[in-house]
């Protein structure tokens, strides 16, 4: 056994540790606090496994669900960008990508290059895997918001015109589940958990 | 597209949000705050990828990430039982049963029966894909209560002879692990994070 090689590879695993303290805007179902990026990327891992028959094209489950535990450790560094921020995906790019030279050069040398090449084609969204993975990143916010009555889309006025603009490119990895965040936010309207300027 | 299937599926995954109120008794490595099993979930799983060239035996990786990401969903209903913990072990398999009864059973028939099939071999340990999969469960709590300091090991007044037995079948899942995690205890007790009765 190569001894470094363990220890490089559990310096990350206890680096990403931090990623449980990244929170996000998003409040969980109950509405009692707000998500943080661990969770979420649990809860896209077991989606990608429990929705893969809506996905657009065929793909490789297996990297879908290894994209999706790891493309938000960059955050553990750069904070989560909030989706409707336009103003923060300005450098977004740029301290993701300092996050993700610091955080994935821990790993041993071979595991690094595969997780960063992995990290930049989710980042692509051009891959089949990519668009998937993109697909439940936008939808699972849209569930959550829902199930917790809207809250986070009303702390931060987000309309219904914003969350279609925003969100359009599920069909690109998932069509059935745009299909279905249509009938959704049609509901949100109609219940008063998102405003609608229509 | 078959509505009533997708509005199961989203039904089970809107249901294992309530996994991210579930606490452990484990610390989180800066020892501010106590784990919770969707974070739990996604940190295993995470380290199923990372550290896949450890295990024993050949195995089906995608089959121990899935496994890994479902297992714990069970705790919704049953509650996390800790490790240490003799008498909540009693009931622990009869209280886990009845939960992936009513939550497993949420999902379309087909998905059901495999999720659960999945969490029964899990539980049974006996497959290559559970013992590693049981190998990095009990193999995370130990990472992160070394890294805190050994606050969860103290609180309880766990013993370093209790870590080898309890967790001695890391071996039989990932024995260079195992190699790793004795080198770990013993300089758990010469730092004074774990006390031991010998």
């Amino acid at each position: 056994m190569d001894a470094d090689r363990l220890e490089r590879q559990i310096a990350f695993i206890v680096e990403i540790d931090k990623l449980k303290h990244v929170l996000r805007q998003t409040y969980l179902v109950d509405g009692k606090r707000r998500e943080n990026s661990a969770e979420h990327s649990w809860h896209l891992a077991a989606m990608a496994v429990l929705l893969s028959e809506y996905a657009r094209e065929e793909l490789d489950l297996a990297r879908v669900v290894k994209m999706l535990l790891l493309h938000d450790v960059v955050e553990i560094d750069a904070g989560d960008t909030f989706a409707y921020d336009e103003a923060a995906h300005a450098d977004k790019n740029e301290r993701e990508r300092r996050a993700a030279e610091r955080i994935f050069n821990l790993l041993p040398a071979d595991m690094a290059g595969e997780v960063f090449a992995l990290w930049e084609e989710f980042e692509a969204g051009a891959t089949p895997e990519a668009k998937y993975a993109e697909a439940l990143d936008r939808f699972q916010p849209i569930l959550l918001n829902y199930g917790s009555g809207g809250i986070a889309w009303r702390e931060h006025g987000i309309s219904a015109e914003q969350v279609m603009a925003r969100n359009r490119h599920i069909e690109a990895g998932a069509p059935a589940l745009w299909t279905y965040v249509r009938g959704l936010i049609d509901r949100a309207v109609s219940s008063g958990r998102l405003a609608s300027g229509a």
